[in-house]
């Protein structure tokens, strides 16, 4: 599993549409705060290789794009982390 | 917006992955209870439409392929209303 802390040292420019604690500022965006590890691993995972389309995927394919595999395991262990 | 009671009497085979609560039996399946209506119709569409691959995404290829857009609204709405 992830590191939650580096997570959240990752996960600044993730709060400007996920907002900081988690819950998104915009309804087409997701909540993530809660959402399970494994589930957010595989989605982030899928924006990277860029299979997932579709909605306002393109966005997070930008955003995904430089993201390490751990990177992507903190930011999931951070954001599974938020009740 | 959609109907949730509608949504709810839909949600019957959802439930066996996503919890009749709408929290997933398995990490790798996402929590979908309070999550934001307008990203899960976006989501579901893009499954529908098979845009969104990746991760266990086949599997919900099979499952929003009937799917109307009535039903898509009516189960947003209703995971949308769980807390």
């Amino acid at each position: 599993a992830g590191d939650a802390a580096v997570g959240k040292s990752k996960a600044a420019v993730c709060a400007s549409c996920h907002g900081a604690d988690g819950m998104a500022l915009m309804p087409a965006y997701p909540n993530l705060a809660g959402q399970n590890e494994e589930y957010l691993v595989s989605a982030l995972q899928a924006y990277r290789s860029k299979e997932r389309q579709g909605g306002n995927a393109a966005l997070m394919h930008a955003m995904a794009a430089n993201l390490s595999d751990d990177d992507i395991a903190n930011l999931a262990a951070y954001y599974a982390s938020l009740k």
